[in-house]
């Protein structure tokens, strides 16, 4: 089958986004290798504004190709269906906007009155391989944008927004329409919508066993046998130690 | 207007094409620079082989995202409809197939046997910011092949080809449907559809004067007054080697 | 005219360089397009330290170029008219130093001790697509600076200071002595000596405008008719906005 | 295991290398990637030379790091360990000298009189991802030597040979010493060697297949359903090529 | 002699890491430069998390070679010889781990956990000019860690840990084992091991030097005469400030 | 002394031209390394067409920056001192055109009608690190040509002409007016005047050695002891090897 099943013809588990809040990048990436899954990455894009929280959400996406003259003169925007703009609208609750940008960040892929827009529609965050203008503003906002980096130049210089809803490029990495975005201060991974529920799922008790490994590190327990715990006493320590901290919990 | 007219809305003037194909890239790049078209020539690509034909014919695009476990299994080609096999079946008579595989040639884009089928199918050519493999069988074609360079690995490797027929990059510039791309030793340049006419009618005569030139600077003239003819005793110069040379052809 | 007119021969309104330190370079740069100044951002810079203010000024530019063991002894400083050395002595209170590093930040092309002597001498600030010495230092100052990133090695080591006050390349844009100098969280732009009045003086409009279009994002306006303001009605509230903000101004 | 087998322990078949001589890099470069090897093509390397045949012979590998003056003055060659003389001295006869430069051409790896003597020695050839000095003489030769690119500085200025018959990065790969290194027009693959046995197997049929194909597609035969042969008539018209190209070889 | 001594042949001075550890790269640097060292700043690599004490340490070396499916799969790190595992378990006491990963940081080359486990072992710190994962728990370490920057895949993707001890290559500069490293704001120093003592010594009076001339910038006095003291008053100055400074000390 | 003596101050042995056209790029790199010149490779250009004589002369250097609308109209060229055609117009028979483009290949910084201008007036060749375009037309002349690649775009696209005469960067390489250029196969390299007279003398030797080492190492002789002739014996072949093939010279 050349491309993925859509996006509405894969149901996610009502849980699958709020487990993946509580995931990091590293261990999903490391669940994703497992499966082959070995261009998960998105590279080159960094969190602006630090202390956000983790982004998750389903995928919407939106395409830039180069500009020309004909295409992107100043009052580009005053067209009504402007894909940049229409994405900004109609990018739904939740979902994250990622834009293709070629991995080109010498011109902005959107800047702060856009990105605030967004925010107050209620979506998750975004993602772009390209620039963002006035990324003081981005890293002010609550909603986390992931970028290359701040670029003042408008898109109008470099990036002609095409169209929405389509696979793309994003980073070196295919993300499709629906696909599960998560990211942290490790960056971004893009995790193909059908894998998502078993990636999240077995998060949790990644996550479990990574929170038992630092602490037994910090307590000067040698990584060999624990790390990953070939000493099946390593594995009876993190029965106990479940134990313990569940019991702990409020 | 986000995007240009459709290609099948603008029709091309029957000498357009012939013209263009006495043309040469570096007279087109001045043509449409002067209109405002800096970011024209497909940036990193060559001819495989030498002594080809220019290449001029529009665009068929294919574009290509990055590759992933499930989309690109070895048996991906095994689908009837696997967008590349089927743009190499379905590029027109005259028609140039563009392929933007994101100016990444660590894989290739397609390979000698899918190339000597286009020429069979009487494709005017091939334009990659990809690799090409078995690069040696590409040379050998009469069709002109651009690319990146001749790279050994599978597309499977790096492109998924997702889909045909939309607008998209190649080495750094926006293909649409239906542009016109002209490729000689200097490498490739698109030439907006709606601006095809008009810049082959203007070729006509700059490459005539840049011939007229050439063989004054070869007599010794010096370049100022003569390239731009600033003296206007080099306009009158020109006027006489048209006769000429007008004489002097069968 | 192959060159710009010199620098003092285009005079600047005096309340230019007021108005542009109450701009953004997002907003420059959407200026400089307008006007057909489509590389006017300097690639790879950023301000080192955070929160510093507005840098402005008119640009005086030092050039390197690469360094070789006849030019670049270690004792090339002791000359009483090295380049880097006379440079920061004689830049002209209010004027921003650029430096032409070939956008090569392997190694530095100042240091903090240099850049306090210009703080000292009333320089506005720096921007080199170089890297910087002791960056720490050089974020502490007040004095604005813009550099690729930090860099421990000496200049000596890539970077032959070689001449003062010509036409230079930095981050990829042309700099002209007495260009007027822009730099903020999103990087540096370089704005062309004879458009700075101008340009100046439409930021007003254009800083206000996007900040009353941020206030009515904030409260829920969608982007499309306000921004730009297509429909009327967008312009008829920020007329009542602007009327209400200069009132609420001390 | 964390390391391949060493080579010693993995015996070829004797008609492997002979099997491999007749293959393309295309080829096998599938056959690995059916094998979920992805990375095996060596970035950035082609041949000096046109019309060389293929390189085929076990690895044979010297490594590189950058260089300090106390490691390479211009008298480090006088030395009689240094381990690149000493790796041109004893290549094994067939084997392929692989050199790590870190994918860095600013310097040569090697020059042709080194090369002159690995011919003679009886080297297979040579691969490097750094670069060669005297270019034209290493065209020259009958052996095939696969480079960056020609670099006329001497290896001291960038690269100090440090160690012989380690694993090392070549273009981006891991090669492990015995590796089979098989080299044409379209660069270089690296096969593991516990895997060369059945890959070389495999390379008869499916260059048999690919000639077929291209007989076919010559003919006028449409991809889909030829290439891959989904339609089982491809495979009888196959099956009838083969005996008569087997009854017309001599 | 091709390579530098075994560190355990050249002793060190008892307070050459403590004077180090007051020393900044830039001034290294500089006295790096004047011994012809001009290459020996690692590129690319900046402290994770600000505000840390100054990296100072014996190399210990780590190096990577890219992965295949047979090397790393997921149960890599089962093995109780994984090179990675065992360097972190044997990483001396008070040394540097430095890992080579080819300037490649599109994955990880460590995570918090192995950081953590280093800084409970009592390394130094850590330089890699790869990545590094969970960059937020290794950000809060009290341990200094340089990287090229946060990655959130695992090493397995990229980068498959060979060999400990030998001489690598880290951004671009050698490191032998038992060279010093020094790592501060300004990115990380390579000190040949037997330049080590002469260098700690030289840097107490050069900082010396540079903290009267910041005190001279600071109150006004111009470079050239200054830095470097061409003008004998200078030194006198000198003299002074440090006699007074020195009687300041509790 | 921040720059080297000007130009004319240096007088050339008259032999020194001479010699040098017999001399190869590695050899000259290897005397220059030899002197502590490590950075005198010109980066990243070859010869634009094959089998030409190498290139020897004194640079005359034309400086580029980046292009501006204001600067860089299509009429530029119209001006009568526009740099670019009064360098080729003012270039002295013998001489090097070398051109600083920044290392930006992406627009062409000349084109066969300049180029052959200046072969008519005697220029020895012409070197740049950006493009060239009608780049056939350039491989088809008698004066060799040194560039990064072919390009169509026209120079105004991204370098402005601004000044001759001064001292530049070319490939990475401080280039002074009057250097000497060399290139060939392996590409160029740049000799400082003031040593052009004893490396010239000094490649008489070394060529001849190599010249010596070559014939030994075709009929068997190892390299160690060789090259270099650490081997008294191979000193004395070599004298006696020298008087032989000077016998044999007509």
């Amino acid at each position: 089958m050349p491309n993925p099943m859509p996006a509405d013809t894969i149901a996610l588990h009502p849980e699958t986004l709020p487990r993946l809040q509580q995931a990091s990048t590293a261990t999903v990436a490391t669940l994703l290798f497992k499966r082959g899954y070995h261009n998960a990455y998105v590279q080159g894009t960094m969190p602006l504004g630090a202390g956000k929280r983790t982004l998750v959400g389903p995928a919407y996406t939106l395409r830039y190709i180069p500009t020309r003259p004909d295409t992107d003169p100043l009052d580009a925007f005053r067209e009504p269906d402007h894909p940049q703009r229409v994405a900004v609208e109609e990018c739904p609750k939740g979902a994250v906007l990622v834009m293709d940008c070629r991995q080109d960040a010498s011109a902005a892929s959107a800047g702060s009155i856009l990105l605030t827009r967004l925010q107050v529609r209620g979506a998750a965050g975004v993602v772009t391989d390209g620039g963002i203008r006035d990324a003081a503003g981005a890293a002010a906002l609550d909603m986390p944008v992931f970028a290359a980096k701040p670029s003042a130049p408008t898109n109008l210089t470099k990036h002609h927004a095409v169209d929405i809803g389509l696979p793309i490029a994003c980073g070196g990495v295919a993300v499709y329409p629906g696909d599960i975005i998560l990211g942290d201060d490790d960056g971004v991974m893009v995790i193909p919508r059908h894998l998502a529920d078993e990636i999240a799922t077995e998060t949790i008790g990644m996550e479990e066993f990574e929170a038992f490994v630092l602490d037994e590190v910090k307590r000067g327990v040698p990584i060999i046998g624990l790390y990953p715990p070939t000493d099946p006493d390593s594995l009876t320590r993190f029965a106990a130690w479940r134990e313990k901290t569940a019991a702990e919990r409020p």
